[in-house]
C-alpha cells in the first residue's frame, strides 16, 4: 500500500514583497499570498487529492495557506496539528533586516553563505533584538537555552525530523493523504531527506509557492517516485525565475 | 484553581440571511458573521483573555469563527480540536426549508414545538433528501446507523456530553484558558449543564452570536458564578430581540 503525502510552501507574504528576512517573525500573508493559497486547494480538488489531516508550522502565514487551501477543497474541518519544528528556520540577526541592505553591508560571498549553505548560520539573534521575542508564548515548551537564535538548513533538518517521524509518518502509516504546510526551508528539509539529496546538493533545490508538492510514500516510507508538481508547468517557471535570479 | 473557559457562537451565516433551517447543512459565514467574529477576538483582547486551545465543531461556520477570532488575538497557532458532537442541532427534515413557509404549511404551535421543546426533534430527514448527505466524508466514524438523521436538544446535550468530559475538561483540568467555537443548539447544550437549567426553564435560554460568554470554573468544574458576556450591553439587547421577535 502506498500513502500520500501532499507538501504545501506559503505563498507571498508582506515581507516578501518588503524584501526583508522573515524567519520566525509572523508576518501575515499578502494579497497575492492569499491567491496563492486558493489556488493551491483549487490544484487539490482538480487533482483529486483531498487531505483526510494537515499539519502545519506555528507561524501564521502557513496556518492561513492551511486554512485558505483547505476551505477551498471542503476539508476545512480535518484533523489539525501544528508544531514549531515545521517552523521556517530562524534566520538570527538578520530576522527583519533588508536583504538589499544586508547584501551591501557584508558582501555577496557572505551574503551567499548565509542564504544558501547547508551548515552555516547567520549569527545569533540577541536577546533583546525587537524581532527575538523570546516570551513568545507560543514557544512556552521551548525555555529560552532550547530555543533556536539562529539556524543553518541543518539544524532546521535535526530539529523538523523528530516532528516528521513522531507526528507525520502515523498519519501516513494510517493512509491518511497527510497535507503539510509549512515554509521554504522547513520543506526542503523534508525534501532533503526523501529524496537523499546530498548537503552540497540541497543548495540548489528550490521548491515554489503554492504549488502542492505530491509524493507517494511506500510501506517503508519511501518515495515510489519523484514528487510531483500540481500544476508542473508553473513550478518549472517558478524555479527556472529563481535560477535567473541567481545569474544577475 | 479555577480555570476559564470561552463559548463562542459563530456569527450570521448566508442561510441566517435566507430565512432557512440549517442544522447540519455547511454553510459559510456572510459578511456580517466574519465582523461578528472578527469583533470577537477584540473581545477576548480586550479582556486579556487569550485563549490556549481551541475545540470547534465539524461545520464551516464555528471553524471560520474560531479561525477569525482568533486571528484576531494573535492565538491561531493554539491546538485545535474538532468533533461532530459540538454540531448544531441536527434539524432533521426541515434543514433547507424557509421557515415561513414551514411555519405556514404546519401552524404556529407545531412549529414552535420543533423550534423550542427540549425533547421533541422534527421529522428525520429522508436518507435521499439532498441535505441529508450521509456520505459526508467527515462523518465517517457515523455509520449511517448511528449518524443522526433529526435531533432535539436533548439529543445534542446527549452527543456533546461525551466530547465535554473526554476533550473539553482535561483542558479545562490542566489550566488551559479553553475557547469552544460552536452553535447555538450545541452552546445551550453546554450551558444547560453547566448552570443546571430545569428542561422546561431551558426552552427560553437564548446565547447571543459573536459574544464571547465566560465562565470560571472549580476544581469540579462548577462554575464560580454565572457566566459573563464580555459585552454585556451587546449580549442583553440581543437577548431582548429575541425575545420581542417571539411576541410579534
Amino acid at each position: 500500500m502506498t500513502s500520500t503525502l501532499i507538501l504545501l510552501r506559503h505563498g507571498e507574504s508582506e515581507w516578501n514583497a518588503k524584501n526583508l528576512f522573515t524567519g520566525w517573525v509572523d508576518v501575515d500573508l499578502n494579497d497575492k499570498g492569499e491567491a496563492e493559497a486558493k489556488r493551491g486547494g483549487e490544484l487539490l480538488v482538480e487533482a483529486g487529492l483531498l487531505p483526510d489531516v494537515v499539519h502545519t508550522s506555528l507561524l501564521k502565514r502557513a496556518i492561513r495557506t492551511a486554512q485558505i487551501a483547505l476551505m477551498g477543497a471542503e476539508r476545512h474541518w480535518v484533523p489539525t496539528r501544528r508544531s514549531w519544528r515545521l517552523n521556517e528556520r530562524h534566520y538570527g540577526a538578520l530576522q527583519g533586516k533588508d536583504k538589499a541592505e544586508t547584501l551591501a553591508e557584508f558582501g555577496a560571498e557572505q551574503f551567499m553563505v548565509w542564504r544558501r549553505s547547508y551548515d552555516v548560520p547567520p549569527p545569533p539573534i540577541p536577546r533583546d533584538d525587537p524581532y527575538a521575542n523570546f516570551s513568545d508564548p507560543r514557544y512556552a515548551s521551548l525555555p529560552p537555552d532550547a530555543r533556536p537564535a539562529t539556524e543553518c538548513l541543518k539544524d532546521v533538518l535535526l530539529r523538523a525530523l523528530p516532528y516528521w517521524y513522531d507526528a507525520i509518518v502515523p498519519d501516513l502509516q494510517a493512509g491518511k493523504v497527510t497535507l503539510v504546510a509549512a515554509h521554504g526551508n522547513s520543506l526542503r528539509a523534508i525534501v532533503k531527506h526523501l529524496d537523499k539529496i546530498g548537503d552540497a546538493e540541497v543548495v540548489s533545490l528550490n521548491i515554489p509557492t503554492g504549488i502542492p508538492l505530491v509524493y507517494e510514500l511506500d510501506d517503508d516510507l519511501q518515495p515510489t517516485g519523484p514528487g510531483r508538481y500540481l500544476d508542473p508547468a508553473a513550478a518549472a517557471a517558478s524555479i527556472e525565475a529563481v535560477k535567473n535570479q541567481g545569474k544577475k
